[in-house]
């Protein structure tokens, strides 16, 4: 486990952290009473529910990235199938490249991932070495120092191995098993895609989609025409995906079923990738850790504007560096901690099949850091696979904004140089369609010159051909695990008051929280009930959500419970409700409140929610309450 | 195909109104460039994929269920996995039972359902014969009067047979595969459910679910807790489900992959299922057709008052009747036509095995009345079963509001009846848990008397146990079909101008039309990118979706594209604009418009989309645009 600390600077304390997520269920493994049944078998780790706070959160994440992307930048989202044909799993490489490696331990019928075997044996080692250097320099465990330097550098770039190169780590460092001790037998490709058939006949494999691009790359087409041609354009799908895990552990952080949400930025390589918003973003400073820093064996961070990377180069383009910087941006909205997040570049063995650069946002855990969005640079290797395959063009035709002059005289000598048959072809092609492709190398190799007639062809329509060009676009794509992102921000809003250790909090920021405000009744007192169904309703009609605690617990009690769902915001109703109409508003983080009339709370209710108003405002504008304390 | 008309009274002509579904891409066939291949084999019917438009409309509608039910009702909403351990769908019945019956052509090789082969086969005959009534009495194909109603009866209650009926029905009238004329196989049972594995052993059978109740039966503990114990409550899934569906046909209303939102209400069977808020909905008149009204070979819809169809037990208990209306609120929400919608009650032999009483909103299409809404009573089944499986109490405990005097003498004999040993093991139970259930009776079956002594049970205890009760709760669940309904709700606000037969208008509700504001500049002059830009920034900040068209087509031809998208409002930049800073805003259904400065009209545009206020209201407030015509 990482030593990482709360946002108070205490220890980050995993297991008290789990049990307050399991507490309040924000999520468990599904099929918990099957699991702990004794005549249930079969491996089904790696699979999870959300409960009501956690589906809440997930929506609220998915409904900020939907506005934060999609609509600020008027990307076109789809809907595609989970369940895809392997014809198309086949063409885009992942039926033959799509795996992990893995090793049997006989012994124990175990299948182990092969770079996490080799990882934790060599993390173990030396956290041994280590104990031993600063406790006891007699006590076992302790390597030499050239090969702890080894194996430092080894794990400090383990994503750049391959099979057979994992399977030369087992045998020269004797890894083993840890669970017994076994030998393993050498690494073997598992390819991670679930497989079923489609159809009665059962004669139709398909495999449940391992990501959301291809159907974003089997649109092509048809975006582009939705598009009305123009490019660059950026396609978006949010949606499971699936990954036959070998064999995961680390809870929602690997996972066999998952939210993705994609981007296929599709732009014009001609054009260097540059991006029409950069200077937008150009100021912006960006922790990085590049691949060469990497490969040399540390994992240094460089701040930087990611206007001054992409002018060196460090980041390729200025497309990469937009994204990265509007993912930044995200990822701080929604509440990760600015000082747990790096962008780190792939090492060339570590990419995908299909990409050519790539920069993951990692985001520190306990659990070490962790990709949570991968923004990859696929060139043009799916558009061209695709349409290679299936003999459809997935190009852009369009006109070149400034014709290229030079070819005007090649083009006159060609078409002097046409037999009759061949212009009649050209001049009817010409008639039928605005624009058509042809190069000029097969009109000059066409034969005898021969008379234009006017009502053939002209030569200002030749003109207008020489003015188009095709390409296939490349393609910049931002990935989101969104289980990931959203555990990874828990970790990083959870915290505890000094005063109650067994009970956290979550700060969660208020466009993200799964209720916005609890509503809690000073008791069970029946004259209290008017005035909270009322402010329910009310709220509801406003469409924020809202929570009645109206138990036998203490308002502190309630309150607390309500720390631990994250909830923003507590109103409470009193006495004093009853008889002026007045009531509270409590802030979680700082705990708090104002007090005003019931039409004064609603609307700064509503200005937090939209976020056109900060809690530090709210209590400026309105009288503390300074009653009796409501708190346990 | 049904005849059916559109808002306009005009005949439904379903190939124009797929084109334009299609040229707006709404949605398509997956995987369309490898379908049309030459090298593409395999049966991949059955999926879509929703464009931008589709892909809007569907979020939108989710959107909106959301809002009308789970923050409505405060439901507590779970997302959980799609893949579902084989022991699970085992225990629900769903790998026995799970099945349609299905006829092989052995000919032909290919599968059919076959409920669908005998409905349009006699569908096909029953046409004939009134074609030849009608038209010419010597024509082929008149039946006798007798064949001709057995028919019809046949039709009215096609979902009632089972597979060796529907044996005999094609045995009978020697039905036979319409392509080809075969004689087809007697039908066998083909299991719905899609299978992979799980895990590298492939040891681990898994199901792909075909509906998400599951998921929230078996976290039913949690969410009881969650709930702080209180009933009645309800859960709500959105997710995909999957049916390997036979022979899909029907475009989007019968697909294998599709998303579903889904409610189980849980309740206490002994409160006869009656509703806190029903009398909010009791007036509301409901188009109903029951199910002795179909097995009497008819299809008359009674409208009836909920209130009075649930005091008749017309339907069956409050609950039932208040999601039946709350489910018709919803879908005329979202653009449903009512008169298109009819609720029909399920024959015995339909229903799913897990049922005891379902009615369905059917929406009428083009396709004939549409299952779009199932409201299933499933009583204690699923819960039963899970809880018998894993050994895991799967019940409510609660307090009786009134304690049950006239027992307490009962168990005052009982307890004074049991033997030593019994006593004890009483005695112990009671030590450890706050409470235990014991029966009366069995106490009773006991045996000698003996004497009590203080130390091992009190009688005031045994009173404790007598307070409590335990209970499975029975579910109404409430299901929806989104695909199904976003179809039909395209079909019901489908019509076209008098004088634009080509193109047609979607007059998709603004709450759920899949965006808001077409942006149109009058030309590609560079003095209306300013405000162009201007606007759809301020649209943004406010999170209302806008689209900027500037292109060079007239804006007639562009504001005819954007009524085939359903966006309810246009704005227009043109020279005024630049010189005066006013724009218009143009009303999608009426074409009328209003001019204002952009303050007015981006307030009138928040008014019109947050629902507070109506077109009528707008055009009679803001000064109606007189200027130049801007339509075509």
């Amino acid at each position: 486990m990482s030593d990482t600390t709360d946002l108070t600077g205490a220890a980050f304390r995993r297991p008290t952290f789990e049990s307050l997520l399991k507490r309040r269920f924000f999520f468990a493994e599904s099929f918990e009473i099957y699991r702990t049944s004794a005549n249930f078998k079969g491996d089904n780790r790696g699979l999870y529910d959300y409960g009501p706070p956690g589906c809440s959160l997930q929506a609220n994440i998915v409904n900020e990235w939907r506005n934060h992307f999609v609509i600020e930048e008027n990307m076109m989202e789809l809907d595609c199938t989970v369940i895809t044909p392997e014809a198309v799993l086949k063409t885009s490489g992942h039926v033959d490249k799509f795996a992990d490696w893995m090793c049997k331990d006989p012994i124990k019928g175990e299948y182990l991932r092969a770079d996490h075997l080799v990882e934790s044996v060599l993390e173990a080692r030396l956290a041994k070495h280590r104990s031993a250097v600063n406790d006891n320099p007699q006590k076992a465990g302790r390597l030499d120092d050239a090969t702890a330097k080894e194996f430092e550098e080894i794990l400090a770039k383990i994503d750049n191995y391959d099979g057979p190169e994992l399977g030369e780590l087992i045998t020269q460092y004797d890894i083993r098993n840890p669970d017994g001790n076994g030998e393993v037998l050498p690494p073997v490709p598992f390819n991670l895609m679930f497989k079923s058939t489609i159809g009665p006949s059962a004669a139709s494999p398909v495999y449940l989609r391992p990501e959301t691009a291809q159907g974003q790359f089997l649109n092509f087409r048809k975006l582009l025409d939705f598009g009305q041609g123009s490019m660059p354009f950026a396609s978006a799908s949010i949606g499971k995906s699936y990954r036959n895990e070998i064999s995961p552990r680390s809870g929602l952080l690997r996972v066999r079923e998952f939210l993705m949400a994609e981007i296929e930025h599709f732009v014009d390589p001609e054009t260097s990738k540059c991006h029409e918003r950069f200077s937008e973003v150009a100021e912006m400073e960006l922790p990085l850790l590049d691949k060469d820093t990497q490969l040399s064996g540390k994992t240094t961070i460089r701040v930087t504007s990611i206007g001054e990377a992409v002018r060196t180069r460090l980041v390729d383009n200025e497309t990469l560096g937009y994204f990265l910087a509007r993912v930044h941006l995200f990822l701080l909205k929604i509440g990760v901690d600015p000082s747990k997040i790096r962008f780190r570049q792939h090492l060339a063995n570590e990419m995908a099949h299909y990409a050519c650069d790539c920069w993951d946002a990692e985001l520190l855990t306990s659990y070490g850091w962790i990709e949570c969005v991968g923004c990859a640079d696929r060139s043009a290797y799916d558009l061209s696979v695709h349409s290679k395959q299936t003999g459809t063009a997935l190009v852009v035709k369009e006109a070149r904004a400034e014709p290229i002059e030079k070819d005007a005289k090649k083009v006159e000598a060609a078409v002097a140089s046409l037999e009759q048959q061949a212009l009649e072809a050209l001049a009817a092609d010409l008639a039928e369609k605005a624009v058509i492709t042809v190069s000029t190398e097969e009109l000059i190799d066409g034969g005898t010159a021969v008379e234009l007639s006017r009502d053939m062809c002209s030569i200002k329509k030749v003109n207008r051909v020489e003015r188009t060009r095709e390409y296939t676009p490349n393609v910049i794509e931002p990935s989101f695990g969104i289980g990931r992102i959203l555990y990874s921000v828990l970790e990083h809003v959870y915290w505890h008051r000094p005063k109650d250790t067994a009970r956290g909090v979550l700060s969660l920021p208020i466009l993200v929280a799964p209720t916005k405000v609890l509503i809690v009744p000073l008791s069970n007192n029946p004259s209290f009930q008017p005035a909270v169904k009322k402010l329910a309703s009310r709220l509801r009609a406003l469409r924020i959500s809202n929570n009645v605690d109206a138990s036998s617990s203490t308002i502190g009690k309630r309150y607390a419970r309500n720390d631990e769902l994250g909830t923003p915001l507590g109103i409470t109703v009193d006495f004093d409700t009853v008889t002026n109409g007045s009531i509270t508003l409590r802030d979680r983080d700082s705990t708090s409140q104002v007090r005003a009339s019931e039409d004064d709370i609603v609307q700064a209710v509503r200005n937090l929610v939209d976020c056109s108003e900060t809690w530090d405002q709210v209590s400026q504008r309105l009288p503390a309450f300074t009653g009796q304390s409501q708190e346990d």
